[in-house]
């Protein structure tokens, strides 16, 4: 019983309204109590299908293997994602073979994307994971794999170079508020934690690509045909 | 089957990326398929304990009856909503005696809330009602009872009135976009059907309001103990 709730009932109001404050009370508990209980069922069905799902996404990604840059052509087709993806970073991404999202078993309690990659001049990590969780505070935090760049090939140290010498902010003073366009880059936000709450392109991964990455595999045919060629 | 899909896949790809093309197709069919039924089940949850809560929320509204000026008092408390009652609104919700909130079947498809009034100087209604109806198409519309206002009473006229006297912007100009705080009003935004993808007010009824009415009711204590009276 919630003693706080009590002591303001008694100091202030006539016995019949208080009365009815504390009926109140009783009511909205077993409200809250109902409403948890639907949260708890809907997190079970949430977790049965998820399970469910899972042999699917797996096939699927054992199939889209065989395709080659079917993820980076998936990116570059999205238009949220291809706006952050420098030209040396989607080279980069050449080499990515497989990509998941991974919700906690607790769902609620955050998730995790996984990029696989082979064998590349880049890094010498075989997965890179970013990884959100959400907390019972409701403040969400989130970490990352840290790369092992290869020498000479530290795709964030050469973006971060150029965007100085082109007098852009750097990195540690933008940091946890939304990045102009032109100095956002795919490896910026891999090892960006400075708003978890709001990371866009976390989100359009986890939201818009995982569910149907063949949508936007498939989507250029009319960009293409009218647009210019962006390589010569 | 997609024939545009198909179209797609045979125009440009070669016979081994087509295949695997059309078998990510199919996988992906079958993840639609689990995400559907998903919503299905979670949807029959959420029917099955709105059920199961609507007994407990009338005894509340019984219960509310016997509290002279409980839903004023909780709006007047509640940040957003008191910033929109403009004084004689307040004066007028003195008088609604009952509110409720009722999901549609479907819930997805929309709600409606539900104002009930005594007799009042200011209008003959005994229900007034604002609904949301979301629609398949994503876009929601909204409508409400049409207000018999009493002669001399007429709320909106009267805060329409007194802004166009101090230069306000009027009703029609701004109709579809966030009203600057000065100019809104309870009977405005009861009455505004511009943007109902984005109705605060409403929202905040729905999900802050109806769920913990009592939680408005009791939070005054420290602001009426630190602030000035309002009245004197
Ligand atoms: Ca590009
Ligand atoms: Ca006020
Ligand atoms: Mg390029
Ligand atoms: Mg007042």
């Amino acid at each position: 019983v919630d003693t706080s709730l009590d002591d303001s009932f008694s100091r202030e109001y006539d016995v019949a309204t208080q009365k009815a404050l504390e009926d109140i009370d009783i009511c909205q508990n077993e409200i809250d109590q109902l409403i948890e209980k639907a949260s708890e069922e809907i997190l079970k069905v949430e977790q049965k299908y998820n399970q469910l799902r899972k042999p699917f996404f797996e096939k699927r990604s054992d199939i889209i293997k065989k395709i080659p840059n079917f993820w980076v052509t998936s990116f570059v087709n999205h238009p949220l994602i291809s706006n952050i993806l420098d030209e040396e970073e989607e080279e980069c991404l050449h080499h990515l073979t497989k990509l998941d999202v991974e919700e906690f078993d607790d769902i609620k309690s955050g998730y995790r994307i996984n990029f696989y990659f082979d064998t590349n001049p880049y890094f010498s990590n075989d997965v890179l994971t970013k990884e959100f969780h959400l907390g019972s505070s409701g403040d969400p935090t989130s970490q990352s794999t840290t790369i092992n760049w290869k020498e000479g090939h530290n795709l964030l140290s050469k973006f971060e170079e150029q965007l100085q010498k082109n007098g852009g902010s750097s990195a540690s003073s933008s940091r946890g508020k939304k990045r102009p366009l032109e100095t956002r880059s795919f490896f910026r936000w891999f090892t960006d934690h400075g708003d978890p709450s709001s990371d866009d392109i976390a989100e359009v991964i986890k939201d818009d690509i995982w569910p149907n990455p063949l949508h936007y595999f498939l989507v250029p045919d009319i960009e293409v045909e009218n647009g210019d060629e962006e390589e010569d």
